[in-house]
């Protein structure tokens, strides 16, 4: 029990603190950080043919200590989560959203060997290991207060994705029966038209569609002045959020006005 | 009397609070869904040319149950309306922006055959019904918020947009003066040069026109930077209303210094 | 002299308030807008040899009532600035801004009688003439309040402006040295590089000159994500000042703390 | 030393306030800007080929007052910094950001002399130069106001760059694996979707790679709309910022609501 217990401090991230307890956190990091560099140089056909033996070398000791860590996370689910039953806690954190990453990225390695499914599918999951980059910033005071901050704003966030939507539905439709006949081979669907609404209402204007006729370019000048406002409601929500949350940090200590604490009131 | 109270809750969507009353709201809502769906759908001539009868069929069903739900509403107009007389009530309701749309999401569909206008405007007006959508949001309370803040910034917002049109109107005759004769294809009036400059205020920079001479990048340049401005000024306007209107959601409550509720001042 | 201030109340855009007096104003108003349309229909050549007698005559007719306005409003000058002499009042409206646009844009018309210069130069002077159009807000409360905002941000956007351009001269010099040997011809000086810069920084983009070398596009990254920066900086600013100004109106009226009004202090 | 201190307070920024004092600060950022004209009109080649020599005149000009300034500087370090001693006074200055940026600026000058490597990079070493133009804000109050919210909201920003660099790989690895097949010569490798990624996050969409699969178009798509994130939230960590550190400055002075001064409490 005594070496269980030691072991969940070198795995844990916020409970271990002694110097040592970090070193195996920052090995895992950096294994992470060479095996995106790695997928990043094979994507480069030339440098894959050259160092390819030694990139396959990188992939399997990094799928062998993440199967270990990931038996070991499994293993002290129960330490982590000590108020819930073992069976409880382990299910706990395979089925936490880390733990499915955790998961996902070591299972394409073994599943080739279960079923002769298309291995391209398998590399797009592969993409997942990256998402435990995320585990880098856990501790991370800022990281809460961001997240707080989006958390406080996700409804409002949401009603503006929403009214995006149905604007880029409009603007995409009025903008196939305007351009059609113009542009039969640019604008041939409303899918092409959702494209080219999309690239103008986030102002990102790649330029390989765009209206040629005088109605096509007033309705894509309108969708562009709009996309100004789609920038301001979000960064309005957001500001007006984290100044709050700041403010509510400042008030806990102490109030600016009475001068005395607020737990006193 | 007691039907039609009945049927006025199914319709209504803020007073009806019982669990079956939101589902013809949902029913219509998923209809309405299929509607741009279909409309997307048929866009695409290979699509419509096999589903093309079951698009048609969906198009049926939805103007048959949008036209019984027009009807509805404008019989229950008098229970929505209670301080208004029945005539007044239904006045109210055939004239307000949903009632519009809701009529004019199933006009085109009688309108080919009292007259014989083109299809083509027909198949835009129909477009419309997809406003329906917003409908979906009507209860949102982020959205009565946002509601607040753009009617509380609508006279800024529109000072912002009178300016952000002087600006256009001066650069684009400026710059067809400047590009006209190194590119009299591209600036061949000033309303192309008002196309550019949209393009650039907005930031949006398709890459089909834009200044080849150096006074007309200059320009160009000061225009974009302004670009940065445009975005920031309606940003600052909407977050300070944002904090605002959160601001006094809190005071109202409760004030965090004295403890004693607002109203008793 | 009855007469005089009858008339000066009928230019003068803030103190006449009778009915009849904002008839004058939005008469101008009109016109000017109209010479607006008529600038941007005579660069469509088809149209401009269709109906440019019919320009010919708008313009005529702009001047003389222009000439007009101008002549009353340096006549009028003296009850506009009763404090001042009535010689110091007539100089202080000719040479105030606003008084210098309304005379460069009745000026270009008798110029070409009075010397032979190009006429380009002086179509271009005449785009002045829009610049009246700002008189059309002159009332609004908002636009004040914008224009308070902006005057007290002035040195801080002033300081991100300086801050910008050493950045593009920055940006632009190390590109002209990175990209210069793989494409001699788009990044010929540090001019075109400066151009790519502006593009860059401001996010329009426009395609015509991109990095091709992964040293280039590395910088071009860098700066497209400071092009973010930029937009938060200023927007940041005016945010702070709006709330600012805003609150100040707030509290000048009743303070939210002690229920009394500010005056009472 | 009455000579030396004389010197120091024309050389120093802050300290020296009577009129000639600032002479010597204009003259060098004069010098300055002089060279950043000069390095733009180099790269013109028919102009560099005619004012060639005047150019190189210009630079000796620099090279020689800017070695000077260096050399005083560096004498004069221990006045600045009177509580060290004078060496660590001296050594302070010479690793101090500025002091770093005085040295190279005119070290180029000095080292093909000393020895023989490339010409090129010694010419991009030049451009450090241009950073001397930061000093021309040293005084402003504006400069340490954004200084102070850079310096607060560091942690923060920090936090978003690192999840726009998350979001970048995740981002470019998927679009390799969908869009490889269909364009294998645009997305030859992830270093290209990178490059994709980068120009649509943060709006910039030069137009030289794109998607144009269906499902790459969705994924660059929602790649766009999180772009409106990325702006939204550093802006809103800014304003944030901003609003909170204008608040201190009036707070210190004066309470609004009672009159007293804050220190009093």
């Amino acid at each position: 029990m005594k070496l269980k217990k030691k072991i969940f401090l070198l795995i844990d991230e916020e409970r271990g603190n002694k110097k040592g307890d970090h070193f195996v956190e920052y090995f895992i990091c950096i294994l992470i950080l060479l095996n995106v560099i790695t997928i990043f140089l094979e994507s480069y056909r030339s440098i894959n043919e050259q160092y390819g033996l030694l990139f396959y070398g990188i992939e399997l000791v990094s799928i062998i200590v993440f199967s270990i860590e990931y038996i070991i996370r499994v293993w002290v689910a129960d330490l982590q989560y000590p108020t819930l039953s073992p069976i409880r806690a382990r299910l706990k954190y395979i089925f936490s959203f880390l733990g499915l990453v955790d998961l996902l990225s070591i299972l394409p390695f073994y599943l080739p060997y279960l079923m002769k499914i298309d291995l391209r599918v398998v590399r797009v999951l592969r993409l997942l290991r990256l998402l435990r980059l995320l585990k880098l910033n856990r501790h991370s005071k800022s990281l809460r207060l961001i997240g707080t901050v989006l958390k406080n704003t996700k409804n409002d966030i949401l009603v503006t994705v929403f009214m995006v939507f149905i604007l880029l539905v409009l603007a995409s439709t009025l903008m196939y029966n305007i351009e059609n006949e113009a542009q039969p081979e640019a604008f041939n669907n409303i899918g092409q038209a959702l494209w080219w609404a999309v690239a103008t209402l986030t102002t990102v204007g790649y330029g390989d569609i765009y209206p040629i006729t005088g109605f096509g370019k007033f309705l894509s000048g309108i969708i562009a002045l709009l996309g100004i406002g789609i920038v301001a409601l979000p960064t309005g929500i957001i500001s007006s959020a984290y100044i709050e949350e700041v403010q509510k940090g400042k008030v806990s200590k102490e109030c600016p006005h009475c001068g005395k604490s607020v737990e006193s009131h």
